[in-house]
C-alpha cells in the first residue's frame, strides 16, 4: 500500500480524530499542514482534492481522496477493533458519529474556533451565546449515556469515542464548563489511558510532516 | 424477523429517507406517527426509545432502537444494491451522508421547517436569512458534482442519493430556488424514476400506520 497522506490543520479536532486513530492503528502517514486561517483550503489546488474546501482530507493513494472526518474514521477502522463487526453495534457507532456532526460539533467546536483559535470572543460574542444551549444539551446527553456506560458503544473503545472525544475534551476552550459532568470527565480519562493515545496538537510519532 | 417499526413524522424529510428506502427494499414496516409539533418526542415514553428526543427512530425488534436517519439508512442498506460493497465507494457514500447532515440539512431543512411546516416565515425572518448562503453553497456543490455524474457515488442510485434527495427536492418549500441548478433538477427526475419511488408525504404501500 502507498503511504497515506493526511491534509490536516494541527489545532483541528476533526483532523485530530484521524491522527489519533492512525496512530492507534500503527499506520504511518504523511501529514500535510494546511493553514485554514490563511485560506489554504480555498486554493484551486486544494479544491481539486476536496471541492468542499475543508480539512481533513485523506489521500488514500495518489489522486484518490476522502473527506469528512467521520467518513474517514469508518473507512480506516473497518475490520479493526475500533469498529464492531456486529451490524447493530456498527449502526450504533454511526448513530453517535452523526450525533457528533449534527448536534455537538456545530456548537462546541465552533465556539472553540472563535474563542481559542481565532481569539475573537468579543467579535463573536452574540454567536457564541447562541451556541451555549445546544452545546450543553449535547454534553448532557453524553453525560447521561456515560453514567451507565464506560464507552459509547458495547462498553469498548471505538471510533464513536474518538469522534466525540476530539472536541469534548477541549470544550473548555469553547467556554463550556465540564466540571458539572463527572461521567464525561471519567470517560475522558479512560480515553487518555488508551494505548497509543496522542494529545490534540501532538504530531503522531508515526507521521512525517510536509510543510 | 420481527416487523420493523418506524417512529416517524410524515412531513419530515429525515423520516422520508427511511420510508423511501424501506419501500424500495420491499420491506414491510409499521409506521407510528409522532407529532413533533405537539412535543410528542419529549414524552418520557418517547425519550426511553431515543434519549435525544428526535424522529426517525427504527425499532428493529422490541426494545432495540436505532436513531439518526443516516445511520438507519446504512443499517438497512448493508448488503443491498443501495450501498456499494467496495470499501472506498462505501466511504464515499458516508462522505455524502455526513455532508448532508452537516452542510445541507441544518440550512435547507430548517428553513423549510420554519416556512412550510410551522408557517412562521415572518417570525423566523432573520434566522432564515442566515441560512441562505450556506444552503446555496451546499446546492452549488451538489450541482457541480451532478454536472459530471448521474448519481452521487459510482454512477448508481445509492443511499447517498436518498439522503440528499429528501430535503433537496423540496428545497423550494424552504425558499430556495432550484431553477438555477439544472443538473440537480435532472438528478431529481432520475431519482423519481427509480423503482418503488414514493413521494415525501405518501405513506408506503407496504406500511401499516398506527396512530
Amino acid at each position: 500500500m502507498e503511504m497515506l497522506r493526511l491534509y490536516d490543520f494541527l489545532p483541528s479536532g476533526n483532523g485530530y480524530k484521524i491522527r489519533l486513530l492512525l496512530t492507534q492503528l500503527g499506520m504511518p502517514f504523511e501529514r500535510v499542514e494546511v493553514n485554514i486561517l490563511k485560506q489554504e483550503t480555498r486554493t484551486p489546488d486544494f479544491l481539486s482534492k476536496n471541492p468542499h474546501g475543508k480539512i481533513p482530507v485523506l489521500e488514500i493513494e495518489p489522486g484518490k481522496y476522502l473527506a469528512e472526518s467521520n467518513a474517514i474514521l469508518v473507512y480506516l477502522s473497518e475490520c479493526t477493533e475500533f469498529l464492531p463487526y456486529d451490524r447493530f453495534l456498527r449502526a450504533q457507532v454511526l448513530q453517535w458519529l452523526f450525533f457528533e456532526q449534527y448536534s455537538h460539533e456545530p456548537f462546541i467546536a465552533t465556539s472553540r474556533f472563535w474563542i481559542s483559535i481565532l481569539g475573537k470572543s468579543e467579535e463573536y460574542h452574540e454567536a457564541i451565546k447562541h451556541k451555549r444551549e445546544p452545546g450543553y444539551a449535547a454534553l448532557k446527553l453524553m453525560e447521561k449515556h456515560l453514567t451507565a456506560h464506560t464507552f459509547f458503544v458495547n462498553e469498548r473503545y471505538t471510533i464513536a469515542d474518538i469522534a466525540l472525544f476530539a472536541y469534548t475534551h477541549v470544550a473548555d476552550e469553547g467556554g463550556f464548563d465540564l466540571t458539572q459532568f463527572p461521567a464525561i470527565q471519567a470517560w475522558i480519562e479512560r480515553v487518555k489511558a488508551q494505548p497509543g493515545y496522542i494529545s490534540i496538537t501532538q504530531e503522531s510519532t508515526l507521521c512525517l510532516t510536509s510543510l
